[in-house]
C-alpha cells in the first residue's frame, strides 16, 4: 500500500466511496496534523455543523477541528431552526450556502439523508456526513482506523474483534468492511441474535471468553441505554450484559500484552466495559476522542482542497 | 436621488426612520461589501444576537455579517436566559451592555419591543431589529431592495407585486412604504380578505393571473403552516391556495423576459411557488439570502460608524 | 496587606481555598486588566463552557473574558449532550479534555460537583466553577470583592450588610467569609427564619431600617421567584417582601452619602430593591457586572499561568 497524494474530495458521506488507498491517506494525514501540520487558507472559510440528532463528541470534536484550521465556524441550534416550520434538508442547507458557508458538518437520523444532498446541482459546499440513522459514519470509522494504524503501523494480518451491538451500530458495518479492505481479520461478539447475515460474510462469531485471548483490537459497541432499561431483569439488563458479553477485569487480563481497548463512547460504565478499565493502560478511548479532531481536520482540508480553498500546507 | 455620505444610525430599528436618501446610502453600501470592501475596526468590537423568537436564516445571516466585519460575537441561547426567571428584556439587553458588549441584533415576538430600550437612557449599544411580531424587520426589507435595484438598477415606475398574507406579514407594509418612497408602484394579491384598508391606499389588488404578466416583480410572502395546516379542506388547502394565489409553472411562463420572483424564505414549496419554480432561471430567493449578509453588514457598520468604532474602510 | 506575585492555581472552585492574599491579586490583576492589561499566550488556547444550569450572565461574563484573553471558545449546549445518555460528568470533562480543551467553566446544580473532577488522576484541564448548587459561586464573590474595594479602596473596618435569601444562597456564604478575613464586618438582614446558626458566628442581624442608615455596603440577595409565587399573599409576597426587607425608596434616602447598593442580578425589581433604585446613583449593580469579566480574566489566567500557557503580560 503507497500512499501516493493528499485526498481530495467534495464530499465525504460514506467509507463505501473510500479505497485503501483513500483511508491510508487520510490517516497519514491526519498523523500529520496530530505532528503540527498547518494549513494556509487563501481566503476566509466558513463552516457550520448542521446536528439535527445530537452529539457532543462528534459535533465538538468537527468544531474543534475546524477551529485548528483556521475556519470561522457558525453557530446553529436545530431546536431553533426552520426545519420546524417545515423546510426540508436540502432548503437549509442550501440557505447556509447562500449565506457564505463552504463546509458543513451534518448529522441526521435519516439513513442516507445525504444521497438527495449531494446530488442537487444547486449545492456547491462540501458535506461531511457526521453520522446517518443507522447507516454511515465516516470519521469515526476513520478515527478507529487511525487509533489501530498509531498502535501497529499495520493492518495486515491484524486479529480485530467487534463486540456488542452489531445491528444498530453506525461503526460496525463500515468498520468491518474498511478492515477486511485494509488486510485485518474481523470477528464478532456479543449477543448472538444480532449476528445476522451480512455480518457472516466477514468473519466468524466467538464467545467474549475466547476473543479477549485471540485479538490485537477489542473494539467494543456501546448498548443502548434505553435497551437494557427496557428489559432490567432480562438478558440485556446491566449486570447481565456486562457478565455474559462485556469486558470484566478478569477478562481483560487473559488480553495479550500488546492487544488494545477501543469504544466509541459514551461508555455505559459496567455495561460493555468494568468501570475501572475505561481508562487502563490498555485502554484506547480518550486517544480515540483525541484522534477524531485529526482525522476531522483531514477531512475538512480533503473537501477545502478540492475547492481551491488550501493555499498551503506546511 | 443622489447618495451623499455612508449611514451612521445610534439604532436601526424600523424602515420609518429611514429616508429614500439613507435606504439608497445602505444599499450602495452592501452592495460595496458584496464587491468586497472590508472595515478596520478602532478595537477589539462584540456582538450579541439576542433571538427570542427563532429564526435559522436572520440569526445565522447576522451572525455571518459580524464575523464578516471582524466582529467577536458572544452566543446567546435564550432557552436558557435569565428571562425564564422573569428578567426583562431591558435588562438583558443592559447585562449584555456591562459585560461589553458593542451592538446586539434582536429578534422578539412582542411589536415594538424597541422602543423602551431606544428611549432608556441607560442603554447606550446599538439596536439592530432582527424582526418584531408583525411590526417592522429592516433588514429584511433592505435586502429586498438590494436585489431589486442589483437587478433593474433603479425603483422609478418598476412594476411590484406583493402577493399573500399581507396582514400578518412583517415585510408587506414596511416594504410597500419605502418601494412607494422610492417611486415604484406596487400592486397585491393573494386572498383578498387580507387586503385591507392600510393596504388600500398603497395599491391596487389583481387577480395572480393578471399580476403575472405585467409586474417586473413577483414578492411573494410566506402563509403561515400553521394557517394551512388548521384549514386542510378549506380556502387555504395547500393545494387550493397553490392553484388560487400561487406561482405555477404556467403563470411563470406568462411573466416578462426580464421580470423575477422574490420570497422571503423559508418558502412552503408547493403552496406559494411550485417547487420546481423555487431556483427556476428568475427566481432571486438565493439571491435575496446571500445579500442579508452584506445588506445586515452595512447596518452594522452604520452603528459602528456612529460610535467611532470604524478606522477605516478600504 | 500585601500583593506579592500574581497568582497561579491548578483550578478555580471555592473561596474557601484563597487566603486574604489571594483574594488581593486577583483583584488586582482583574484592576490591571480593566485598566488594558492583556496577556500574550504561548500557543492557541481552547476553553469550553459547560453550564449544566443555566445562567445568561455568569455564561456569557466567561466568554467574554475568554475572547478577551484570546482564548478560542468552543459551544456546549447541554441540552443536546450525551448526559442525556447517561454520561456522567467525569467523562464528559475528560471529552473536552481529550478533543483539546485546556480550561473550562462549570455550573452544576449539584453541590460540590467539582470535588470529583479535581481529584480525578486523568483530568488536566484546570476547572473554574461557576456555581455549584446552594454551595461555592467563587466568580461572584471575586466580582463583588473587586466591586467593593474599587469604591473604598479598603476592606478594614467597613460595614456591610448582607440582606434576603441566606440559606439558598450561593454568595452569602462564601462572601461573609471572605468578607471577615479581609477585615470587614458583616451584618445580616432579610427574614428573620433564614438568618441561622452558620450565619451567627460571622455577624449581627438587625432590621433593614437599622441597616440602611449605618452600613457603607447594602449587599441584597436575589429572591426566588418560585419562593414568592408560591406565597403570593403570604409574607413572601412580593409587596410584603419588599416592605418588610427591601431597598425602597424612603430606605434609600437615608442610606450615608459614601454608601452603595449591589446584587448579583437578576434583580427582582420592586422586591429586593425598588425598580426606579436599580439603575440609581448608588447602586453598583451594573458595575458589578462589568467587572466580573476582569475578574473571570484573572481567573482564567491564574489557570493559564499554572499550565505554563501564559507568555508574557503587558
Amino acid at each position: 500500500m503507497q500512499i501516493t497524494k493528499p485526498v481530495s474530495f467534495e464530499n465525504v458521506v460514506s467509507m463505501e466511496d473510500l479505497s485503501a488507498e483513500d483511508v491510508m491517506s487520510f490517516i497519514h494525514e491526519a498523523i500529520e496534523f496530530k505532528q503540527g501540520k498547518q494549513v494556509e487558507l487563501a481566503r476566509p472559510v466558513y463552516a457550520a455543523n448542521l446536528f439535527f440528532e445530537s452529539s457532543t463528541r462528534t459535533h465538538t470534536s468537527f468544531e474543534m477541528a475546524e477551529r485548528k484550521l483556521g475556519l470561522q465556524v457558525l453557530n446553529f441550534d436545530p431546536s431553533n431552526s426552520s426545519l420546524k416550520k417545515g423546510e426540508s434538508m436540502g432548503d437549509t442547507v442550501k440557505t447556509f450556502q447562500a449565506i457564505g458557508a463552504d463546509v458543513v458538518a451534518i448529522r441526521d437520523k435519516k439513513n442516507e439523508y445525504y444521497k438527495d444532498l449531494i446530488q442537487d446541482p444547486n449545492i456547491h459546499l462540501g458535506i461531511a456526513n457526521g453520522g446517518d440513522g443507522s447507516g454511515q459514519h465516516p470519521s469515526q470509522s476513520l478515527l478507529d482506523m487511525m487509533t489501530i494504524y498509531e498502535e501497529f503501523g499495520h493492518f495486515e494480518g491484524l486479529n480485530v474483534a467487534i463486540v456488542g451491538d452489531l445491528t444498530h451500530s453506525r461503526v460496525a458495518r463500515s468498520n468491518m468492511e474498511v478492515l477486511t479492505k485494509l488486510g485485518a481479520h474481523v470477528f464478532f461478539g456479543g449477543p448472538k441474535e444480532w449476528y445476522t447475515e451480512d455480518f457472516q460474510k466477514y468473519g466468524e462469531w466467538l464467545p467474549i471468553d475466547e476473543l479477549v485471548s485471540q485479538m490485537d483490537v477489542m473494539m467494543f459497541l456501546r448498548v443502548q441505554h434505553e435497551r437494557i432499561a427496557a428489559d432490567e431483569n432480562g438478558s440485556f439488563s446491566a449486570e447481565r450484559y456486562h457478565e455474559t458479553y462485556g469486558l470484566t477485569r478478569e477478562r481483560e487480563q487473559r488480553m495479550p500484552e500488546h492487544a488494545i481497548i477501543m469504544h466509541p463512547a459514551p461508555v455505559n460504565r459496567g455495561v460493555e466495559i468494568a468501570d475501572e478499565l475505561v481508562e487502563c493502560d490498555k485502554s484506547r478511548i480518550f486517544r480515540q476522542m483525541e484522534n477524531g479532531v485529526f482525522v476531522r481536520m483531514a477531512i475538512m482540508t480533503s473537501m477545502l482542497r478540492y475547492r481551491g480553498l488550501v493555499k498551503s500546507e506546511y
